[in-house]
């Protein structure tokens, strides 16, 4: 399934399901089955969430019903935004860092979450915001000290995320934590979809690419991965409780502006898109600070 | 006023007043205006929230109506827990580290976040947990490029904070970010209250003490802060919209137990308070971890 957070005509937020007929339409599932919480981060509290959401989608797609609306995050506000560092080999070389030996972990607050199409803002204190693509993960079941060969079963999906960054305060600053530099408002795009797991595959065989201003900056694929998913599921879980609707950064592959020469930095109205196989596209304008 | 999250006998979770008798008892503000939120966080997003709690609590002091209940962490979700690394002279030195030239900035996730009383848990997978007694900034008005001199105009109140840290996991890692060993569960434990401003005065003149099973170990003064609050608070909101539930961990003065000969860490069945003037003490016992 692709889930999807919409803003409908009406004004409400629900919960839909993307109709594979390339028509952007939805089937609501709260109107074929009104368990079904309004947020998906809600529905991924309940047990059983997304099985719910596979039967109502099968009862409404055999319907006419079907629904329009905006496109929101689909998890607007995770309980933690944490993000992995140089987990390609491609980009720990263009970054000039050693490959790690064990997944470098950092972290963003909810401010830096936005949807498709909205504007990410360049902050008036940074003049070197650059793109990464990365592909996220979803977390749908809690757990502390989950064992690699069980990670999987935590993850209810995945989707396209751009894991934006100030370099100027990201590298160099006293105390060299880089906090600073990716946690700027609306730094952290993430959409269209959470597309469900069993639909996405092998999320270690995906496509990851960005496109600024309508050219190929970032081509890689999360086999380069240095961690893979279930190994950062079982890594991060023993310091912290994972919990629905977590999202968890994987890192991104070589490309990013500031390995090139000349830099490339992100400037008032560009427009990057994020494309990740099977995940759809991520688009996102830049506006300057106002 | 000290405002408290309470778990009261009868299982509801309300905002109270701590009446200033030695008593321990509370002023339930929901029973005195039925438009105060059930937390802190909520009534602080409402305008005009806090000055509702105060016209309720005057008129509930005058009746003899008081309950109890068990005291839960004041802001049980921050939207974010910001933390300030190396902010007292002394610190720095101890730590090994030069006076930062600007605020450091380091985050932990919601998962952190305890209340008195409530225990913090020892990871498995560290061997070397440190105490930080540190004063805590609760924002009440949402802001971005606030400028200094209206910081604090942002500003909900204060309480203690204790930023435990997992010194194996925060110092020597790859990429040498310090979020993992600061986000383990447990580890920001908050409270008792949140004091708000009017009731705390200079928070640039407030004792900051630790004790650990019994002994002081920190004694430390905010006047000795490197960033005073409302440097803090215009310089992070150059970058990210501060919010109202958003708490910000100060820093921690001298005496830690990685700086001292031998050092000292925390173990099993350790208690640990943290008391900061007016503010009351913060008392947290020490588990190992199953």
């Amino acid at each position: 399934m692709k889930l999807a957070m919409l803003n409908t005509t009406s004004g409400r937020r629900i919960v839909g399901v993307e109709v594979t007929s390339g028509e952007s339409s939805y089937v609501s599932l709260s109107h074929f089955d009104p368990s079904i919480p309004n947020t998906i981060r809600e529905m991924l509290q309940h047990p059983q969430g997304l099985e719910k959401c596979a039967a109502a989608y099968e009862r409404g797609v055999q319907t006419d019903q079907r629904i329009e609306g905006t496109l929101l995050a689909p998890i607007m506000r995770p309980p933690k935004v944490l993000c992995i560092g140089l987990n390609y080999r491609d980009h720990a070389a263009e970054s000039g860092m050693d490959v790690p030996s064990e997944p470098i972990c950092f972290g963003k607050f909810g401010n830096t979450i936005i949807g498709p199409n909205e504007p990410i803002r360049l902050p008036k204190v940074s003049s070197q915001v650059d793109y990464e693509a990365e592909l996220v993960i979803v977390i749908g079941k809690s757990g502390y000290e989950i064992p690699q060969e069980k990670a999987f079963e935590h993850v209810a999906g995945y989707c396209n995320g751009h894991d934006v960054s100030a370099r100027d305060w990201q590298i160099g600053r006293p105390g060299s934590q880089w906090l600073l530099g990716k946690t700027a408002d609306t730094f952290a795009p993430i959409g269209p979809w959470l597309v469900t797991s069993d639909e996405v595959g092998d999320p270690h065989a995906l496509d990851v690419k960005l496109r600024l201003n309508g050219e190929e900056m970032q081509n890689g694929n999360t086999k380069e991965f240095i961690f893979g998913v279930d190994e950062v599921i079982a890594f991060v879980s023993q310091i912290m409780t994972l919990e629905p609707g977590d999202v968890i950064f994987t890192g991104t592959p070589a490309g990013v502006g500031m390995g090139r020469d000349p830099q490339v930095w992100l400037k008032d109205g560009d427009s990057v898109e994020v494309e990740i196989s099977g995940l759809g596209v991520l688009t996102n304008p830049v506006v300057a600070a106002n």
